[in-house]
């Protein structure tokens, strides 16, 4: 693969050039049309478009009719790969990735709903209680019902304000339909998770971090008893 | 970037498909030539290169001489972005995004430190301590003092086994360098800073959870109190 090696690096080294023109705001707030940049970088036309499709596909540009390929702001940078995300959700879980997985959600789910509730303002907290509404309506085998959960679930973690819990969601929501099959879901199982549900959405419009940290960790808690599959021990090993 | 978007989802397709096939093993340990992969798409081989590359990027693939193109264990695939992390921290901190990185961190470090102290094996720890020792003889000023300090917190990450944290270090490791500057060293801060990261240390070694929890929440709020920058306040908005 030396050719690839060799191109690949070139475009890296592009990308670089103008991932440090654009922190140190060389550019403003648009980008320079593509014949000027290659001209400036001194490379061909194809390597700087492939430089920006790169910076494009991690949300760090946006390429707007008649303005041009606009900067967005850094927070909307993609640090985790949902490609890879995805593809590692793709395969049969194994018992050791979804224990770590589960730690995972563990740590980030309840703080995210502490901070919800703390920071949340008006429209954060419309937003969760407007998910809600459509998620009990959704239960499990009614069409929109990954979609209902998964939404409850990020709007929660939006709300926090905090750009890293912002983009681990896409893991958490990625272990969400990941685990979704292997949960079991006894008569009553539908009502206690509503329920449980509801619980963490009113702590969150009542400010209430605390509770709404524990409300979130007791629905984590509730799906992890219906898991069925042998978990490793996390206290041993 | 009509022609870009063209090839970059013949890329994305191939790329897929290629996952598909990974995740369903059916290639075994070792990818299929090139030209033959080629010919199973049906695409040319600067597509494949290009795929296959996108791939080996993302830490998925292995090219080894004489054996060839070496799928890599799921836990290696990286689901972090460290371009786009080493990006976002090259420019100046703004107080917003300080305040989350260190939320994240809090959450992250001290856990990752119990499940050390839980699940550490004793080269896991013996590595650790290695870190220390490095980390001790090199105070700040020193040319191996940045290195030292993200090695011994890289390590501690490392034993707990958990892989998202594992990747997740990738982001503590840049909020590290780019808190650095901003820290204050008053007289007797680093004699402090070796106790207090001495005192994680010996509480892993000790398969301490709780005690290794603690010490490294001590050595976060340490850093934090000689912070020179005002950070909004978490509490109101």
């Amino acid at each position: 693969m030396e050719q690839t090696n060799k191109e690949r690096s070139l475009v890296s080294k592009v990308m670089d050039g103008l991932v440090t023109g654009i922190v140190e705001e060389k550019y403003g707030a648009v980008l320079p049309p593509q014949d000027v940049l290659s001209k400036e970088f001194d490379v061909s036309r194809t390597v700087m478009r492939e430089a920006l499709s790169m910076l494009l596909a991690r949300h760090m540009l946006d390429v707007r009719p008649k303005i041009g390929t606009r900067i967005r702001p850094m927070h909307d940078w993609r640090m985790i790969d949902e490609d890879v995300v995805n593809w590692r959700f793709r395969a049969k879980p194994d018992p050791m990735f979804l224990r770590d997985v589960i730690e995972f959600r563990v740590l980030i789910e309840p703080r995210a709903a502490a901070q919800a509730a703390t920071r949340g303002n008006a429209s954060d907290i419309a937003a969760i209680r407007d998910a809600f509404e459509a998620f009990r309506t959704s239960p499990p085998g009614e069409p929109g019902h990954q979609t209902a959960d998964e939404a409850l679930h990020t709007r929660i973690v939006v709300a926090s304000g905090n750009q890293f819990f912002q983009q681990m969601a896409a893991i958490i929501r990625g272990a969400l339909s990941a685990l979704k099959p292997l949960v079991e879901q006894p008569p009553g199982a539908w009502d206690e998770t509503v329920k449980l549900h509801s619980r963490v959405v009113e702590a969150i419009e009542a400010h209430d971090a605390k509770e709404a940290e524990a409300a979130s960790m007791a629905v984590i808690d509730y799906s992890m008893s219906r898991l069925s599959v042998s978990m490793p021990d996390a206290q041993t090993e």
